[in-house]
Order: structure tokens, then C-alpha cells, then sequence
């Protein structure tokens, strides 16, 4: 078995320690996994290394199988390039039903964050990108929303993702500086990798629960390009760090993690915005230069300098792709913020800042029947930064009293 | 992407016009991708150059969709090392439907032979390794009984399967020889490696019409170690080559292909036979120096020099299995045969040598309703080696009378 996987390659080898710390906290801390389960991996080419090692983990501490679903991005290239427009929302029966097995069974669910050969599907017309959602699946958010499992998502580095970040760099010396990186933001450097990170979702918790006691009713962001209300419910429950599945299993979905957030009132986004990051979606297109104008809730206009048409055809997928779902406030002590570096990659970038997300809400995230019910439902579920010192946000009262809630991305309360 | 796979490694790379003709041999003659059909492909780590140029190959001919299901035999020996006994022979819900989904929708499917890693399994009990009986699904015997799809197996080597065959070799010369010997057992390295096989596959169907035509009662098996009659069914059809799906798709299901095979009579085996060659069972064991002593039909004595007790536990998984299902000849034509290589995997192996399965019948390779309801049924089909030049070949007439039919591995008809 080598080291790195097929995609890896370079003459940098990850630190055994890394890798083993990485582990530990994919079946730890990050998804709890049980003895007796069945654990649900969704993996990429070039992530063997870090798949065996985590099913060895997993089977170690009792799991009962451990199930893998390879998504490979050169397969869906050929597809876009060849297969009949009319087909490419085509899923296969079985991998639907994979997904609710996996929330019926309460499995536990890992994947591993790394975009591969962010520039394969630059020859293929935007238009048809969009129609092929996977490997997302309206199943996924289903089972997730109904927090049937204890799931995680980790970064894995590979050579194409780290020349991306690192142009300037020789190869080898991207990919081992993308691993530095790496293991700073998930705190694989520590001594003791998992108890860092109980003591910093402590701190998250806390800035949730201080947050949720202050029952805003809206959130002001104002930057430059940016001047956007988002309302939230009458329940709306600040969330970070760990949460419980159904079973009551607690798990913390996503490593390295930043973020408080919180769901908004689909029916109250007004104002436009000016995304301050570029955004990748996984297997289809990276967004740069993103611009949004709400109204009532919804984003009546979607503009950029590149994938604006994804960004619009996924929008449409159904009533709620274009309403918000999420709200999520990010301070300067995230270490991601604080490495600059932009990875291109959704879990470290949407860490790195405050931001919004199209498309589904947490539950979990809003406390009465009455607003569980009205809290925004979609296929999609597509979070883009809008944060940054340079973006001031205060918390609106129901009397219309403002709040500074971040001020150069330094808490305010 | 890399052209080799992340196990394959090694200084030597495989020659792009061998992998092409490859690419070429599965989609055209050996699995006949047609227009608008989902293609299922079943691949190890180390199989990604292989599967993508597959899938592109199979997308450019109009594929509607092509689903890959990763078998990885690291995760199994996790499972094996760790899980609970009782849960060894647990398969998920979803990997059986998927099977039978691509039989309903009579799908195309490939996979790719070759051993990854033959001693990985070496620190595991034996009594748990023939639980986990994965990749192996009863479903896809089933569906492959029903005709439903049109599949085909081709090797793909690896750096661990080539270090296996040439022990003797530094490793890259071991891959390149691999290689070599691949491409001309394959009509790789022919001009027209697609004519090539359409006459060779020609002259083995006419070979099979004519023993079809002698309509032999019985076939024995003479040599060291091995005095074996096996009785045939009045109706047993002699098949080799192509064969049609139930919707008529003519189709290759190994390649290379050497042999002509029948069914026979499920009741009538009697004698005893010594394997002529090492039998690989795929993420198991190795077994060596079987020998098999039948009664009425049935295998009541299997004795080995290694991994008996595998071969014992897949027997008794079901009725069917310590029967015959299949009887194959293979003359000394075979260029494997001809390679002296034993390549310790049955799709090579067996076409190097006459041969017979324990457990399930292809039920077209009888032709009588009343002989198929007879032919034997099984979970499992396990081919395994007995001929060779020193083993002489009879055909029995009803009458009793024998018919030559290879003598020192040449056809006496």
C-alpha cells in the first residue's frame, strides 16, 4: 500500500503522524464511530491511504463494515463530454438507496474534503456542468437534516489541489506546504490533537450559546460591494462545534471547524452582496467574482465573472434553492482566516469567514415546531463567503436597535 | 492522472497502444457496450487508468451512465482482523440491489482481474476468511445465470501480482515481463487485436459444435493422481466464445477465452482428481495441492496442502455446492497454456487448462427444459485446474464405448 494515493505524487510523503493523527480524529472526536455500526465512506482516487487507514480505525473500534462509494471526476468528465444531455441528472437507483440505508441503519458517514484536477472541466460547456449534481445527492441533505448519522468531513491534500493553491511553488514543495497547512488548521501539530480541539468547539459553543441568548431578530452585513439584511426565526438556536444525532450519538461534522450558524427566515434577505471568496463546487466549477441581490428572501439576481450560469441553474433546482438556509459569523482567531491562504475548498474556506448558504436549513438549528417548519428546505445546499475584516455585521433587536456583533472580524459581545 | 494505478508502481510503464487495444477489446467484443445502457464496473485500487479509459471508451459509444462499485481487499482484511465473527458474511442491502438493478435494467458489466496483494491475507485465521465471501455476490451469479447482462473480464496487471508470477525478477522487470506476457496472451500485440480474436473464437465454437454433435453420455479424466468420470446431461450443450443476453446482445465474457465448457449431470461424478495448478480465490486464500474425491456427484473428500479449509467452508455454503457445474476443455492452442506461466488467477489459469466448478451451472449450456431444471444451482461457482499434458481426455458414449478426445493436450476429434 503506498503512502499517498494515485493523485498524490510528488516527492513529499505525508508525516506518518499527520496521517495517524488525521485518523484518530475522523473516528474520534469527528465521527464518533460506534461499535456495531456500519460506517459509510465516500471516497475519491488518491484517497486509499487515508481510507485504509480509517476503516483499520473504525474495524478496531468495533465498527461492523465499512462500506465505500468511489466518486471519481475523470468518470463524470467523460460523461459530460459524451452522455445525452437528457441524462445527466440520471442517478442509479442503488446509490439513492445507499444513502437512506445509510440514515436508516444510523450509520456513521466520512468523507474527505481535496478537489481533484480543479481544471478538468474546463472543456466542457457550463451549461451541461450543472445538470450532473453528484456526488451530491438530495438524499445526503435528507439524511443529514434528519441527523440520522454521525457523520465528518476531513481534508485530505493531493498534488493537484496543492498546485492550485500554491502556483508559485515547485510541486513537491506545494503539496508539502498545502500539508503544513493542513495539519496547522486541523491541529494535527498539537500534542494532543483531540483535546486542542475540544477546547476550541468549547469556545465555539460558547460564542453560540451567548449569541442565541440575544434573540435577534436580523443580522446586518456591511462591506464593501455589501449591504445585506438576513432575518432569522423567533427561534432561531446558534449552533457550533458538536452536535447529537437522533440516537443521541454526538459527533462534530466538520474538521477543522470555525463557524457559529444559525438559520434564516427564508421570506427575509434583502440587499446585495458581494461574495469575498471564490467559491469551488466539487466536480463542476469554481465561481469567482460572485454577486448576489435579494429580495423578500430570495436571490432575484445571480451575477459573476465565472460560473454564473452553474450557480443559477443549481438555484433553480427547486422553490428553495434560491432562499438562504444558513447564517454563519466567523472571527479572526480561525485559524484558517488566519493563514490566508484561500484553499478553494468549501470546508476550510467557509471557516475562514462568515458566510450564507443557498438551499437547506438545519433543522437543529431552530428550536419551535413552527419555525422547524418554516426554516428553508432544498436539494441544494451551497454555502459562499461573504466575510472579511473589511465586512462590519451587527445583530438587529425586534425594535430595530443595532447591535456590533463583529467589528475587523474581532467579536463585539 | 497517473498511467498506472497507485499499486501497479514500478519503473516500467504499460505501453499506451496495450492499453488502448484493451480499452478497445472490453467496450467492443469482450462487453458490447450498446447505445443508452448503464455499464457496472467492479475495480480495485490500482485499476484507475484502466477504469477511466473504460469509461470513456464506453461513453463515446453512447453509454447512458457507468457506475463503478470499489472492491478494496485492504478494507477487507481490516474487517476480517476485527469484526465480529457472526457479522463476516454480512453484505449491505444496497450492494445486492445493485447487482440486481443492473441485471433488471440489463446492464453491460466489466470488471478487471488481477490479485492485489496474495499474501495480505496470510495473518488471518482461516476459519473466518471464507465468511467474507466479497467481491463474490450471489446476485451476480444470479443475474449472470439469467442471461441478463452483457460482461466481460479482462487481467490488468499489478506490481504485487507480477512480483507473485516472477518471484526471481527485480520488480520492474517482473511488471514489464507481466506485461508482455498480458499483451500476447490477450492479441494485444496483434496488428487487428479484435479480428485476431474473432477467429480464434471461431475455431473454438466450431470446436464445441462438434462435440456438442457426439452427444457424449460422460467424460473421463485419466493422469497422475486423477481418475474422474463426469456424467453429462442428455441435453448438455458444448459452448465456448460468445454468448447473447436475453435481449440478444452477443458478447465475450472472458478474454482471453481458451475452452470449451459444458454442464454436467449433477449426480454423476465419481472417482478422484489432483488440481494441476495452484487455485487463487480472489481476497482469500491460496490453495494448493487439492485433491477431491467424488461420490455420486458429490465432492466428499477435499484435501489440500494449503487452504483446504476455505475450499471445505465455500462447499458447504449450499446444496449445490460440492457439485459440478461445469466441465471445460482446453487444448494446448491456448496460448496461455502455451506461456507455461502460472499466473495464479483463475481467468488465466483456467483457460490454460481443462477444468471443473464446483457449484452453479450456466443453465444455456444445457438445452432441454428438463435438463436445465436439473443442472446444478449454487451461491458459488469455483473453477479449478485438472488437466494437462499428462492427463488424457475420453468421451463415453451411452454405450460404453470411448471416444479420444485429447491426448498430450491435443484434440483427438
Amino acid at each position: 500500500m503506498s503512502a499517498v494515493g494515485s493523485q498524490a505524487g510528488g516527492a513529499f510523503t505525508p508525516p506518518a503522524e499527520y496521517v495517524e493523527a488525521l485518523t484518530e480524529l475522523v473516528v474520534g472526536i469527528g465521527a464518533n464511530i460506534q461499535p456495531g455500526q456500519v460506517v459509510g465512506i465516500t471516497m475519491q482516487a488518491g484517497q486509499e491511504a487515508i481510507t485504509r487507514a480509517v476503516a483499520e480505525a473504525a474495524y478496531a473500534r468495533g465498527a461492523k463494515y465499512v462500506d465505500v462509494w468511489l466518486f471519481d471526476v475523470y468518470l463524470k468528465h467523460s460523461r459530460l463530454k459524451h452522455a445525452d444531455r437528457d441524462t445527466l441528472d440520471y442517478v442509479p437507483r442503488w446509490v439513492r438507496e445507499r444513502m437512506l440505508q445509510l440514515g436508516e441503519m444510523n450509520a456513521a458517514r466520512i468523507s474527505f474534503q481535496g478537489p481533484p484536477a480543479p481544471t478538468l472541466m474546463d472543456d466542457i460547456d457550463t451549461d451541461r456542468l450543472g445538470l450532473d449534481m453528484m456526488p451530491r445527492l438530495r438524499e445526503s441533505i435528507e439524511v443529514t437534516m434528519k441527523q440520522q448519522t454521525n457523520w465528518t468531513i476531513v481534508p485530505w491534500p493531493n498534488q493537484d489541489w496543492a498546485t492550485m493553491v500554491h502556483p508559485d511553488l515547485p510541486e513537491a514543495d506545494a503539496y508539502k506546504k498545502l500539508w503544513e497547512e493542513i495539519a496547522y488548521v486541523c491541529r494535527l501539530n498539537e500534542e494532543n490533537p483531540t483535546a486542542a480541539w475540544e477546547a476550541r468547539l468549547k469556545t465555539l459553543e460558547d460564542s453560540a450559546a451567548r449569541l442565541t441568548e440575544m434573540r435577534l431578530d436580523a443580522l446586518h452585513f456591511v462591506g464593501p460591494g455589501t449591504d445585506l439584511t438576513v432575518g432569522l426565526l423567533p427561534s432561531s438556536r446558534w449552533m457550533a462545534g458538536r452536535m447529537d444525532t437522533v440516537k443521541g450519538i454526538e459527533y462534530c461534522a466538520n474538521l477543522p471547524t470555525e463557524e457559529v450558524f444559525t438559520a434564516p427566515d427564508p421570506d427575509r434577505a434583502d440587499g446585495y452582496v458581494r461574495a469575498t471568496k471564490p467559491l469551488l463546487i466539487p466536480g463542476s466549477a469554481r465561481i469567482e467574482g460572485l454577486t448576489v441581490r435579494f429580495e423578500g428572501g430570495r436571490a432575484v439576481e445571480l451575477n459573476a465573472d465565472k460560473g454564473a450560469e452553474i450557480l443559477r441553474g443549481m438555484a433553480a433546482r427547486d422553490d428553495g434553492a434560491c432562499r438562504l438556509g444558513e447564517v454563519a459569523l466567523v472571527d479572526r482567531e480561525s485559524r484558517i482566516g488566519q493563514s490566508g491562504t484561500v484553499f478553494s475548498d468549501i470546508l476550510l474556506d467557509e471557516n475562514s469567514a462568515s458566510h450564507i448558504a443557498l438551499g437547506s436549513a438545519y433543522p437543529f438549528s431552530v428550536e419551535s415546531a413552527q419555525d422547524k417548519a418554516r426554516a428553508n428546505v432544498s436539494q441544494i445546499h451551497i454555502d459562499f463567503m461573504i466575510g472579511s475584516s473589511e465586512v462590519a455585521v451587527d445583530g438587529l433587536r425586534a425594535d430595530g436597535s443595532a447591535v456590533p456583533l463583529l467589528r475587523d472580524g474581532v467579536w463585539q459581545v
